[in-house]
């Protein structure tokens, strides 16, 4: 097997050219831990030799983010900066990519008071809304790569010491994100267009409704009307193409806002907001979660729901094989970017315009009453296993599988 | 003597109750390096402790820095990012305080060619004219402190190894921070009051010139018309008291742009632009630079001077009793803001504008006609010695002594 820095390499490299597919003169801005240098300056390095004007690299560190909450007022937790926000939205509307290297310790703020996370993530929410409008609306090639940290290793890997676990979670990274093949580049362009073709196989179908069946799971996810299905690699509008998530396996379509019913049990723990949530169930009634319950985290799922309107609604569906590699390593990460390639899922909160098509020529009522939800937030959970099965409903009510013990059926011979 | 630990939390705390003095509810800007991230945690907790609304840290990482040299197009070189630097100048508009830690490694672009450095320079300096003016105009307040870097430490330091040398700079950075006294608050206070008191004396002087003598130095400063002198601590516009510089020895003034005449040899190599600079010597002729010799570095400083029409003129003369602690230590530090304060110097570039009287109400012609001097740099360099002698000279000609051997004649009883 090849030395780390090798393969640390290799991930810096396919991140520039597969992941943003960053263009000469073309601007980046990348957020990052503090121990994520090592991977970040290669990054830059790779940035550089392709042509970039700029790479600007915003550093984050979760000691600060914990002083905040330990010692800071409450005007502190109200307060989010807009001239730091605003700043990186004028960068993206000038044309600069943006990559996020993501290795955030799950549980970090797991001994935080909930109401004081919630307060806190809606003035972030609420300062980053135009980055968010941005970034969802593909203004500009973006992407996000998975980074090990000692914190999140040691949650996957309890029973190992930390050297260990860092070793396993590097593994797991560099074989989801197919480093160990031969041309990391080609694995991923042969990848991309097997997506794509399910992409077609799926908008051709035009299905008004998803039907999910498993242990403590009888979901319909009405669809948009309108809907496209979208997955691997997407043009942004600036013309680039580019993957958003480095790993991906899902394809994943806008649900209904009004057209979700039935009761979905979670199939994996949700890390959010710093904690980690077990045992999710959730109702939906008219698109709307009207019965919530979890084993742990219940109090911060409820907070996530009163964030607004649309928080308690469907902004995406997903679908991702039970056999693809994330899932293969059967690894429960606590973190959504590897997580949600491992299963088929559904989010909370704001959809993604490119799910929908005429979006840019279509009013604002428009928009929602053929589905299209907005929130500040977007959270993905887990719905999918080997148990769950998915079913196409089309707008007759004829009904016809879509997976069948989490693998897609074969495609009809074309 | 204490652990380092326990040295290294008292210099947070007096940075951020006497450097910055940061208020309640105000945002704090903060700008460093990767490896000063153990300062930084502990500037960011003091700071939420006093009420922060917000601390933004604006990490850079040198290794970027010199990515871009190494690997960047003509075009990465020419650019610098003003929604960076905009975002920055709004923020200090709305209030924010800013605090720079300083420890680069001075001689990080000793292998780049001084022609890019300088393309590069002058991109950042005009990307940043918002933020210098106002940090340069005092609209906030502000404070700059010094981090041992091990780079750093081994050029201070050659003979020793990297850990002794970390060790001996982090000494000299705490005796001169006055952090090694039983109460660095108080310390810093006295201290402050001794400076204030020298300046009360210039000011009422009303000089028209300094006149500096010393070996390889013959130089008439005249001031500008109005001048005031300043030092230690100053209130910013905001109404805030704050300490700009930690440590800070000297007392400083305004220099006309148009009155500088003589021969002046530096006494101390001076870093700059990643590069250290020995042998300096300059003639002015009617304020301005006419000739530049260095025994190293020559063409670095003529680029500097080829900034701008201001770059050749002065902005700054500095006096510095040669008893300062800085002096004291009999270290050579390689960094303006330690050495500055080790020795009387002068600065080519911009002037300060809480150095001229009623600078507000006077327009752009009456301050230049004054002696106040614009560039997009200012870089102090050291001419002062035990061997300096300093005189003033009144406006009727009469010269009268302002430092002999280095040192402050005595004030005048009062």
């Amino acid at each position: 097997m090849e030395h780390f820095e090798a393969r640390l390499q290799k991930l810096a490299e396919i991140t520039v050219k597969i992941g943003v597919n960053l263009q000469p003169e073309q601007e980046l801005i990348i957020t990052a831990n503090l121990n994520e240098a090592g991977l970040v300056r290669r990054i830059v390095a790779e940035a550089y030799k392709a042509g970039a004007k700029n790479v600007a690299v915003m550093y984050g560190d979760e000691q600060n983010v914990l002083a905040r909450y330990r010692y800071g007022s409450q005007r502190a937790l109200e307060y989010a900066p807009g001239w730091y926000m605003d700043a990186i939205a004028r960068a993206h509307q000038e044309g600069a990519a943006r990559l996020a290297i993501y290795g955030d310790n799950p549980a970090l703020l797991k001994d935080v008071d909930p109401e004081k996370i919630a307060i806190h993530s809606r003035a972030q929410a609420q300062a980053g809304h135009r980055i968010s409008e941005l970034i969802s609306g593909f203004a500009v090639n973006w992407s996000i790569v998975s980074h090990a940290s000692p914190e999140w290793a040691k949650l996957v890997f309890p029973q190992l010491d930390e050297v260990q676990a860092m070793e396993r979670l590097w593994e797991a990274i560099f074989q989801t994100s197919r480093i160990n093949t031969a041309d990391p580049i080609a694995a991923w362009q042969a990848h991309d267009a097997e997506l794509q073709t399910r992409i077609r196989w799926l908008n051709a179908k035009r299905y008004a409704a998803l039907h999910f069946r498993g242990p403590g799971t009888d979901l319909q996810v009405g669809l948009a009307e309108g809907h496209l299905w979208a997955g691997g690699s997407g043009v942004a509008k600036n013309g680039v193409r580019c993957l958003p998530n480095l790993p991906t396996e899902e394809v994943f379509t806008m649900p209904h806002r009004e057209r979700v019913e039935g009761w979905v049990s979670a199939t994996k723990p949700l890390s959010l907001r710093g904690q980690v949530l077990e045992g999710i169930r959730v109702r939906f009634e008219a698109g709307q979660a009207v019965e919530v319950q979890a084993r742990q985290g219940q109090e911060v799922l409820e907070k996530l729901l009163e964030t607004d309107e649309g928080a308690r609604r469907l902004g995406e569906v997903a679908l991702v094989p039970h056999s693809s590699p994330v899932a293969q390593t059967g690894i429960l990460f606590y973190n959504s970017l590897l997580d949600e390639n491992a299963a088929s899922h559904i989010a909370l909160g704001r959809a993604y315009v490119e799910n929908l098509e005429g979006f840019e020529g279509a009013s604002e009522a428009e928009r929602r009453a053929r589905g299209y939800n907005q929130s500040l937030i977007h959270v993905d959970w887990m719905i999918g296993s080997d148990q769950v099965e998915v079913d196409g409903i089309s707008s007759d009510g004829r009904s016809e599988p879509i997976m069948r013990s989490g693998e897609w059926v074969a495609l009809p011979s074309s």
